[in-house]
């Protein structure tokens, strides 16, 4: 909604997302059905991880007829929200497997975002799309009792009707740190990482689990070393499938690493002066930190900038 | 696991968790079976929100007889993690409406931390036990399919026979909010407030939102107010279920209060001063801010102090 120029994570890919919720609204019937028939509503259309792109300037924007075409009925899409203008946006699901229409591509979330294909106000709109129909993909059945569900409020709930309990899309807290001690940052690599690549460590915030101690418990057990201060600095949603990464600056207390070796690969400290060559690019062993699609990326910079 | 005095969660009731989780044992069936069976394992029962207290210093851990007595056996109970002294720490449910043995009770969460009836430390063991087990209490079917699930991992996984589907507990982070124009407080009450109580603004994080633009997006909905910047303060762990508070102060861009009926039954500015009072307990009118329990208060007294 108001996004200031000096919020963090307004600069995060997936982060900036000028729909207006108004999720007071969804729930009113009459409310729910004029954004759906809207005249000026799009849809947001995704086969899983992929997006329907168009050309143009709206690329991932599409009209209900288009979207009635696929299968898609916007009478029963989720609602996302509202453009400044008044314009609804939708999301609606296709087949996993599915053939793009002619003139038309599927692309997966993230090259969208390396790649910069839609502006990063849409990229938001498509990681709470994502994340919404991930969700719905994967809970049709009421884990209380057992029975199908239905959908309801425009896609934030669905319905048992043979138990009556409500399930809420969920979102997941993950602790992301960038471990330091002032003058070295701590950083790992999975096996599954691209070559040379350095990132921060990270973690679900467990239950009964405050963030600070989650920041605090992961790097202690990816990495042996112990966390004192906290502190945050910026938030992302992660569409793969619905994390919320809350980044934060951890302050080492302890200096030896004790690796865990089914996590990670290697884990090391790193001086100052290599981590601004590998952000840079022209590091001298070719290592190199994530790009800025990740959050781990905009907390190095924020750690090497003083912050 | 390490707690650095200066840390504000640790200060917040449910915050404060000194057991070891140690994650990536939970996987490994024969350190599982280890902790389970430990002579010095004991166990927290629960009856829906209320826990089993016996009398002296460690009145809510029970021994294992006692367990199995009333039914829960330790070696297929929830593990909560390790003592420093190396003795697990788990948690079992009984039913719902048991009446109490001989010379026990059974005490809510919410009196048990407001009457201090157990320690800072254990207080955070039983909000991390509570929350587990209302977790698997309302998901004992796969969301995916709606088989029957089975616990794993210690009770931090439930795995489907049928589709092979694995559910994690739910961690639900919420955005709450002490919203500031530099000299007063932005603050409400929902009709269920004790009389004469106002409280930060609250609501749960959205799929594809940040927590910064939930804090916004949450003070528009409910009272109209424009925020801009979003500093993080403290999170604190609420069992009830199991939500993630993030506790932040917003700054304010706007002045107009238009207040969503729906979820208030009041929103007001107030003055530092009248804060102060209500904090204190002596506010002419009887108007005070929430208890201790709640991070509101906390975020409140930040602000008191100049944060």
């Amino acid at each position: 909604m108001t996004l200031p120029a000096d919020d963090p994570s307004c600069a995060i890919p997936y982060g900036l997302n000028p729909l207006d919720r108004r999720s007071e609204k969804r729930g009113n019937a009459a409310e729910l059905e004029a954004a759906r028939s809207h005249p000026h509503a799009r849809a947001y259309l995704l086969a899983g991880d992929r997006v329907l792109l168009a050309g143009g300037d709206d690329a991932a924007a599409h009209a209900p007829d288009l979207a009635r075409g696929l299968g898609v009925e916007l009478a029963t899409a989720m609602l996302l929200g509202w453009q400044a203008d008044g314009a609804p946006r939708l999301a609606g699901a296709l087949p996993a497997g599915m053939e793009p229409p002619a003139g038309m591509e599927f692309v997966d979330l993230r090259s969208i975002a390396a790649e910069a294909r839609v502006s990063p106000g849409v990229l938001g709109q498509l990681a709470q799309a994502r994340s919404m129909l991930a969700w719905h993909a994967r809970h049709g059945f009421c884990a209380n009792c057992g029975h199908a569900t239905a959908i309801a409020i425009g896609g934030y709930r669905r319905d048992c009707p043979s138990c009556a309990a409500q399930h809420f899309p969920r979102v997941d807290p993950v602790a992301i740190m960038l471990v330091t001690d002032g003058e070295r940052a701590l950083l790992g690599r999975q096996a599954h990482f691209r070559a040379g690549s350095y990132s921060c460590l990270a973690g679900f915030v467990e239950p009964g689990e405050t963030l600070e101690d989650a920041v605090r418990r992961e790097t202690f057990e990816e990495a042996g070393i112990r966390v004192g201060r906290v502190r945050f600095h910026a938030s992302q949603p992660w569409p793969f499938v619905s994390s919320l990464m809350l980044g934060c600056i951890g302050e080492a207390l302890s200096a030896e690493i004790v690796m865990d070796e089914t996590e990670l690969e290697d884990c090391r400290w790193f001086p100052r002066e290599e981590v601004i060559r590998m952000v840079r690019g022209d590091h001298p062993g070719g290592l190199a930190c994530p790009p800025r699609l990740a959050i781990a990326r905009h907390l190095i910079e924020h750690w090497l900038a003083g912050g």
